[in-house]
């Protein structure tokens, strides 16, 4: 068969990485395709860098748009990043005509219905495997893989750069703000950190994936995101003590009531797959009604690994140039006509359970008071530590885990412990999934 | 669309479970797939057992023939089990001109040339999510999901009997023969376990995966297959001490020289996401040149787990109902004509690291004879370790790991320290993976 030619918009790291794949693993793509893939243009802001693909064989412009109205390109892949441009070179890409596989998480979770719709209509795809959890082939393995179940609820650590930070905390008891630092040096964190550490990248990437594990439109506007620049050694150490690990999460999960998407640290058992994904890695625990528990582990960023997702979503376009479009994998992995608006829950609708920190003074009754203040408020006591105190300090640390609890309740009971006097600081509190 | 029906052979374990998941999650698999799938008709051994799906709206019938022979049914699902009836109904079915789904490991292991061959010839789908790591999207990732990847290796626990056995060995303290006994009570293990401790199961997964990972034809009889019957308790308390669980692993490893395919018991370091893997679930480690390491978990039997494989393939299948054939995924990954025959190694030529345990005289000297011979055969040594000499007994357990060698050497080597007079029994050899 002849071979597809694609063009890429953006040469920098995953533009590059997809490149340098496409070539270096070129027989073997063709093996399984049936045909070759043929980078035959890519977009860049210096024509005059040096590469590390075989020039000879690409041609390079300056010009992206140029790129999307090419006739002989069959497939754009847009790896520039950006919700801007990027938008409008794929809405043009698709008014062409042509097929897009992107690894832009920002510009499917806020654009993605709009772009779906116009790919739907010109009977195009628009693949995005790339967009979470880099080379884990995720949105395959529940878009496809889990076609039979009804998902029930997903947590996955989705964000690299905080998972390295909290392994890190972890492993070498240091503060937060220590291996940032670190992990900047390092190329893990941007200059300016806040998409990762407030949790915004993972919120993208959870909007992404709630709306293919539930067949609901993207809303990103309704992640509730915590980040995890306010987590304490502290507690790093006392979750560890109690067989705990605080992960930063995105978690979607379906009740009665409807659907609750939120991406914040918390604790998980130590004995679970997932507390155990250390430093850069991403994975994805997916719990449904036949299968059970389903859990997909790899590198969630990075040149080749992102590059992994790439091509396969080339491959997976190429091979489906000839189907009629309605017998496609649906882009939000259910039928258009299928996705349904059910209601996405605010915080203090969702339980959880939760991890408390408080210091308290040290005498008779304070246990009292907050036991009472808990049990009026319906919450349920799975254990109280009390730590020893420090010597320059007359309060001591109070550590209690409480089973799931309605989170409005627990915000009112926060607020009546607080205004305790024997109680001399903020609590600090975590949220806790056992995750069974 | 119109609904696609469909004909399962076979209402036992996964045929229940997969008439009941498909009638629970009509809906869902509808709102993806775009059309129903419909239960037509079901093969069973007695029409008067009581079962939990709906019968009004399924025929039951004796005569598996039946089924493969009548024209309403698109799709059949092949659930008998066994390599003989199921081979015969499978190839008929094909040459009926239809589509087949099936969980039959065996099957694919020892006629699935043969079988692919026709159906390609008849330009109709066999899927086979299910015949490998039950409900984990294992054949999907694979051959999808990693499709811009060389594959390097992979590892996996795929048979979750012999996972379960030896879990609980580590995790109580007990010896195979009881903790088999107990697999047995609790229906986790056949009457006749020989498939599973043996690793025959394991064989034929690995078999699979192993061509779908590097394009090569299947072939069973080429798998080096060593069970978990003789691993002892004292080893798996003995590799714990050192930072190792034991894992009964099916290994594929491509080198220069050719293709490693073995199933045995395996060293690996408690760290790795594979070594926390525990109890009857399943997990395959892939390493692939782009993407690095990507893990895939999750239940690897059981009724429900294995029809939520066997309903995706049918999605998947219906999907490519009117798709040109040419275009769909390969069976076996690689196009017919790209599956090369690569040279499989046998044992000798294989390179792993080993855990040693021998009973050697407390003496002087002792140690320097080993390590003499070791070192006559470019055998180098990680770590010794030498346990106590237990009251009852003048020898006392000498511990060594090894580097990676070439097994023939390990061989002649461990030869000649069991013909050593300090040496009282045979020395206890299991081979160490680092995974790395």
């Amino acid at each position: 068969m002849k071979p597809i030619n694609i063009g890429i918009l953006g040469l920098g790291t995953v533009g590059g990485g997809t490149a340098t794949v496409l070539q270096r693993n070129a027989e073997e793509i063709e093996r399984r395709a049936g045909r070759a893939i043929n980078l035959l243009v890519a977009s860049v802001r210096d024509l005059n860098k040096p590469r590390d693909i075989e020039h000879s064989k690409v041609e390079l412009t300056l010009d992206s748009a140029s790129i999307v109205n090419n006739p002989e390109v069959d497939i754009v892949v847009e790896l520039i990043g950006g919700t801007d441009l990027a938008r409008q070179l794929v809405m043009q890409a698709i008014e062409n005509g042509k097929h897009v596989v992107t690894a832009n998480k920002a510009l499917i979770a806020l654009h993605g219905n709009e772009i779906f719709a116009a790919a739907q209509s010109q009977g195009v795809t628009v693949a995005f495997e790339a967009a979470v959890a880099g080379g884990i082939p995720i949105i395959k393995a529940i878009r496809e893989g889990l076609s039979g179940n009804q998902i029930e609820w997903l947590a996955g650590i989705i964000n690299g750069t905080g998972n390295f930070i909290l392994s890190e905390m972890r492993d070498k008891g240091r503060d937060f703000a220590s291996v940032l630092k670190e992990a900047q040096a390092l190329g893990y964190a941007e200059a300016d950190p806040t998409f990762d550490v407030e949790g915004i990248d993972a919120a993208h990437k959870l909007t992404i994936l709630a709306s293919i594990a539930f067949g609901v439109p993207l809303q990103f506007d309704k992640v509730f995101t915590e980040g995890i620049a306010n987590i304490q050694g502290i507690d790093v150490e006392y979750a560890s003590e109690l067989g705990y690990r605080i992960k930063h999460l995105g978690i979607a999960r379906r009740n009665a009531q409807g659907l609750e998407m939120r991406v914040h640290p918390t604790l998980i058992p130590h004995r679970r797959l997932l507390a155990n994904v250390d430093g850069v890695m991403n994975a994805v625990l997916i719990q449904a009604d036949a299968v059970g528990p389903t859990l997909y582990y790899g590198p969630g960023a990075g040149a080749e690994p992102t590059a992994s997702a790439v091509v396969a979503d080339l491959v997976d376009v190429v091979r489906a140039l000839t189907s009629d479009p309605e017998n496609r994998v649906p882009h939000l992995a259910f039928q258009p006509a299928a996705i349904t608006n059910i209601p996405i829950l605010t915080m203090p609708q969702v339980e959880t359970a939760f991890y408390l920190r408080m210091q308290v003074l040290d005498q008779t009754g304070v246990l009292a008071d907050i036991t009472r203040i808990f049990s009026d408020h319906n919450i349920s006591i799975e254990a109280v530590v009390q730590k020893d105190r420090k010597h320059d300090q007359d309060s001591v640390p109070l550590i209690i885990l409480t089973h799931r609890v309605l989170e409005s309740n627990m915000m009112i009971a926060l607020e009546k412990i607080e205004a305790l006097k024997t109680i001399s600081e903020r609590v600090v509190s975590i949220r806790l999934e056992t995750l069974d």
